[in-house]
């Protein structure tokens, strides 16, 4: 059947659904662009820093030409800044490319993954596109159940997808806790931390991850640009473990992954310690702003640790899907997380002071409508 | 064991090698960039078109954002040109990426995908990443033996790679051939119709691709914005399907794998026919150069369609990685091809008017140590 291409396993994925892109949004509800609020994607509302577009215009010059696979200059950066040799970095383009690589590295066809519910959603697809079983561990308080996670571990279990802070319900698991998981979790499983949102901690909840990649052999971190240093357009992110790990992502990793572009701009990102500052304290404030307009509502909300909060703005399972629709028709996009199976929910991102402010009087308005 | 994580079939792979980039050779030969030729990726000698440069310059500040996942502009864009609908589309970081999609969504562990001896090296790649066996057919004059492709297709056969015209050969199918091909293929086996160098054919060498994609529901025709369209460096390229094959690889596709920069500089490159022309016949121009050059040098080369040229510079199978390493000594750099099993021969880009007589004194220099 010339409409049945594929292994069963890849025909049953339903793709990922992004933040809806404001383009996109004036074209179906026939607003200006200009005046739409997007608060859908947890990007810094910042924008990238003015360090990276400098980088970016010095190497325009150079574009015709491909860029370096194995990214000498910014694993440069990255070791530097990270204190691990250049073979323990894989580049991404973006963080998702560093899981998908995890996945199609480590399981085959008919092995098992592991994660928690109600965690990002690429772990599912990544699990999905190799034919693997999901093992989907109840999470505890909308965050991740380490203990009974360790206990879920199959005999075919290949990989454990674990997000400090989590998305889209912005937990945060101490330190202790992932290191006792760490050492419960058999040698022949790998581990990805997935920490997308890690810039976002608060001084007292940093951890240091690298030294658990120097210990545990089965363990990648992976990193992103895309959220706290504004690079999301650009798509660059980057794994670390240890060089038996790097080597096999490496295998697959497409040659060519990484433009020019995000090279460039991420090694200048990475120093700008300055503008990371700055969209941290930024963040802290509209955190508080969002929790104390939530309050204000009534409403509940998950304390979140990221760039983002995921708050109930309803009691029945179309309550998501309904206040979703009537703030996308005031211009103000938002991400619902039904496909999280959590219809009664939406997830915010933290946004300029004006947005987060436009946002909470038309969320007002909508749930007195 | 610690360091034996993933499937066999992946351990076993051995990564593609790029040319070697400028900077990497000037750290390691001691040698200034900005004298060094680099003749190894065919890329185009004159950079990325300035329209493309506007459109990327017009976008930055929006590089805060996450790229627009489904790529309605430069979807327009390609449609209006090849006029095929929006949903016949795939676009890809690269034209690698839908090569390596086609593999994940068509073929699962244990199938096998069927390429032509001396085809891109890609396709072994990504036939390895999957798990699956390879049909290597062994090439005819250097190019595709379609008739022995035909035939050699086995029961668990899902895929077939033809490059047209052949990297790293040159060699071009003639519409006929294909034609005939597509006729015998299966209905149920995928094939993958690279045409990553087509922007080079002369005008009498053109054909309508497209035109088969309507009659073929298992082809998928492979574009890259790489090469005459000078974008390399951003990654870009599509793939061109009928909607039952377009949907099946959006389902593993990464979400955001195609940057900002890459869709706002192909939308502007692709309407850039000046650009286009003019690369052309700087290709064509350079052809004669190289080809005269190596007929004064007494040395043999394959016909080539593409922008680049398969030359063969000894009779002993070291002299390709010897020949090779006094060229980068002089600082210019070509590209060795014992990996597709030519180790007497070496494939030169084709370059600027300069560049191409400095490589070919330095051959010929080289030739006479």
């Amino acid at each position: 059947m010339s409409n049945q291409f594929g292994p069963d396993y890849i025909r049953a994925i339903a793709p990922y659904q992004g933040g809806k892109p404001i383009s996109e949004v004036a074209r179906e509800f026939g607003l200006n662009e200009a005046d739409i609020i997007k608060l859908a994607s947890n990007e810094n509302p910042l924008g990238m820093p003015e360090s990276a577009k400098q980088a970016m215009l010095a190497v325009m010059a150079e574009l015709g030409r491909y860029p370096d696979s194995n990214g000498f200059e910014l694993k440069a950066a990255i070791s530097a800044k990270y204190d691990v040799p250049q073979d323990w970095i894989t580049l991404g383009n973006g963080s998702n490319d560093i899981l998908e690589l995890a996945a199609r590295a480590f399981v085959h066809q008919g092995q098992s993954i592991l994660y928690a519910q109600y965690s990002f959603a690429v772990y599912a697809l990544a699990t999905q596109a190799v034919g693997a079983r999901a093992i989907v561990v109840q999470a505890k308080d909308y965050g991740h159940d380490l203990q009974a996670m360790a206990e879920a571990i199959a005999p075919d279990t290949r990989l454990v997808f674990i997000a400090n802070p989590n998305n889209p319900t912005g937990t945060f698991l101490p330190a202790a806790e992932i290191e006792t998981f760490l050492q419960k979790v058999p040698q022949h499983v790998a581990v990805v931390l997935d920490e997308a949102y890690n810039e976002y901690l608060a001084p007292n909840q940093q951890y240091d991850s690298i030294a658990w990649v120097r210990r545990y052999p089965n363990l990648l971190v992976s990193r992103t640009l895309s959220k706290a240093y504004g690079l999301a357009g650009l798509r660059i992110g980057f794994g670390i473990a240890q060089p038996h790990i790097t080597d096999l992502l490496n295998r697959i990793r497409q040659p060519f992954n990484v433009n020019s572009m995000a090279q460039a701009a991420a090694i200048a990102a990475l120093n700008d310690t300055d503008f990371l500052q700055k969209s941290a304290q930024l963040n802290a404030a509209g955190y508080r702003q969002l929790t104390e307009g939530f309050d204000a509502l009534g409403l509940r909300y998950v304390p979140s640790h990221g760039n983002f909060v995921l708050v109930k703005v309803g009691d029945d399972d179309a309550a998501g899907a309904r206040i979703n629709l009537a703030l996308l028709k005031q211009g103000i996009i938002v991400r619902p997380v039904a496909n999280y199976g959590l219809p009664q929910w939406l997830r915010i991102s933290i946004g300029l002071p004006e947005e987060n402010a436009a946002f909470l009087a038309a969320l007002k308005n909508v749930l007195n409508d």
